[in-house]
């Protein structure tokens, strides 16, 4: 047997995990493209154009705005320890697994943390926001939009203009969200907002987008100290992506030739008509998951398109049947995270992955894998459920 | 005109500087593979395989080995914030460019910074490291084996016995030597060592092969204070690497299909064949500019065969004799960084690179630029130099 095998026998698989999402075949050729280098005026253009293609779809005109060369979390940490510096208060809004990463990091880059939580699954109401804001005023609030680990989606505007009013700057992940439910910079007036390439905008994992408001470069440029990562530091990045050209790393050329790719198919699709298909798919899914006797982790109300979450059937094996989809079916979804493990699966419906045919062979894979289970379900209401929703939205 | 024109429009480059180097159009296949997610049993069984094809380029058997998911500078980072903590002293040979970024890098974890250094384009002598560790012993004596700032090559054997002797951890960059000339962490008793995917290793730039000793791991476990990046943490990144595989951040499943396909292609070459091949090339290219009557800037004992550093003749134009060969000839060489802007070009011969036929196309082009460009040249002199190396090297 050979110890080192080639790619080609790699499985072909149906992406709806949390993440990767599957890869629009145009840009896994974008990554096939021979290289040129880091400071080729061929590549200083690209670099320009997909700026200008962040700045879309973050719907920003920040100067700053650029994919930080790592994958999502490093964006988290880069939107860190460049606004935070030993001592500086920072109050996280933590309803999910990734609130606490922010925390995490927060703690690591020296800052004081103070927690504002609710139970995961849950989003945070302005009163409780402003009671927290108002007891002491931090210099950022951060917030998760999209937590991929529960499926609730964040309300974020009113939640900007306190921290605003409270003269804190206002930090945003949307790491599940950009590119899938509108993420509106500008005119929310987030300061600091990042996110990874592989959800929504469906290039491979790798980069990490992020837009810094005017205020937050003016925190950048206050700085009393460096900033703790050299790597990340935002100004001498924006240095190589702004008119200097000064060279700070090697950046990832071919995954930058990904992200530019997948940016002309989102402009190509255009941002509205790319988040009434999320949306759609994404009840279509609902519908046949709640035909089938299922139930829906998060309320409608601020229920997530992109990353959705439903309860496993009691008496059900979490790990057999995410075994017998991935194995049978060739389809990938998620199991719980943290305190949800074993409780909830996550079905993603990002960018490419997002479309009528993954619904339906999703429910029909399930339907399949919870009868060789024991569950007594009627044959095709998933399907039925989740067609009518997609007949209806394409008349629409 | 198109504002976001396709990438088929990229022009197509022989890249000869300072990396990235071309990459074999197997790894830029393998790049094109559509994604698994990270926690898929087929991308556990690539990782796997990925390391121990790391372990084989870095000649050891250490445990912790795995790609950092960032460039060669994340690698440099991840090595010193693992290590180092406040108020820890580290001693840095620095004779280049990347010394200095290692200095930079170090203040920024707070260490506490002891430089040695040589002018730019010399390498340290034993008895230099020996005094300043007895001096002063540091936690951590850092060097880099290759610098591609100079194109110089530090011999590393005896620095690291020094080290040991004086109680300290030696730290060793080597992200312009491996794959390219011999690297031998175990044999050498290298305790952290790491690289970046797009020089000798030929595949883009995107990872950062690291290395951590028995040693080194059992500093990281006895550190007081967590690594001030979470993101680079090595800890909780050789947890999803290792038997846990707990999900730390979304591995760049792209980026490890490319450095896995580029590891394959070294293993099949065979290592010693390898650095005989970027040898023989180099030394080829050594006699074509010393034909064409150019200077070598760093001396035969210890001149870098994978980045070539020549004088540039007086009186010629740096930037324009780059521009013409890269818009004439369609070939990337490298200017100076920092104190050496102005004065020389960076060559490189590193991975797929680095073969005769470049050599020979090199020569050429940089002969008709330079003819241009006003200089009285022996017309085919270096070319023909370069090929009785290079027939010489083919017969032996």
């Amino acid at each position: 047997m050979d110890a080192y095998p080639a790619l080609s026998t790699t499985p072909r698989r149906l992406l709806m995990g949390p993440g990767p999402s599957n890869v629009h075949p145009r840009v896994l050729a974008a990554m096939a493209t021979p290289l040129v280098g880091h400071l080729d005026p061929a590549f200083l253009e690209i670099m320009n154009r997909t700026r200008d293609l962040l700045r879309f779809v973050f719907q920003t005109e920040n100067e700053l705005t650029l994919p930080i060369a790592g994958t999502g979390s490093a964006g988290m940490e880069a939107a860190l320890c460049n606004l935070l510096e030993e001592g500086d208060e920072i109050l996280i809004a933590v309803n999910g697994y990734f609130g606490d990463r922010l925390s995490e990091m927060a703690v690591r880059c020296r800052a004081r943390l103070r927690r504002l939580e609710v139970p995961w699954g849950e989003v945070f109401r302005p009163e409780q926001v402003e009671e927290a804001l108002r007891e002491h005023p931090p210099k950022v609030l951060a917030m998760v939009h999209a937590e991929t680990s529960t499926g609730a989606l964040q309300p974020v505007e009113e939640m900007v203009q306190l921290a605003h009013a409270h003269g804190a700057l206002f930090l945003l992940d949307t790491v599940t969200s950009l590119g899938g439910v509108p993420v509106e910079v500008d005119r929310w007036g987030v300061d600091a907002c990042y996110s990874g390439t592989q959800k929504c905008l469906s290039c491979p994992p790798g980069l990490a987008p992020i837009t810094f408001s005017t205020a937050a470069r003016e925190a950048l440029r206050n700085r009393r100290a460096s900033v703790q990562s050299w790597y990340l530091d935002l100004g001498l990045i924006q240095q190589y992506w702004g008119q200097e050209r000064i060279y700070h790393h090697t950046a990832p050329i071919s995954m930058n030739y990904a992200l530019y790719e997948a940016l002309r198919l989102i402009h190509e699709e255009g941002l509205a008509a790319r988040f009434a298909r999320h949306q759609l798919n994404a009840e279509a899914l609902w519908a046949g998951l709640e035909a089938m006797g299922l139930e829906l982790f998060v309320p409608l109300e601020y229920r997530l398109p992109t990353l959705n979450t439903v309860r496993i059937p009691e008496g059900v094996s979490d790990a057999r049947v995410r075994g017998r989809l991935l194995n049978e079916h060739g389809i990938e979804i998620g199991g719980g995270l943290g305190e949800l493990k074993g409780r909830i699966w996550r079905i993603g419906l990002m960018g490419y992955s997002s479309s009528g045919e993954n619904v339906l062979q999703f429910l029909a894979a399930l339907e399949r894998v919870l009868r060789a289970e024991g569950l007594r379900l009627l044959p095709g209401a998933g399907a039925r459920a989740a067609a009518d929703v997609l007949e209806r939205g394409a008349a629409s």
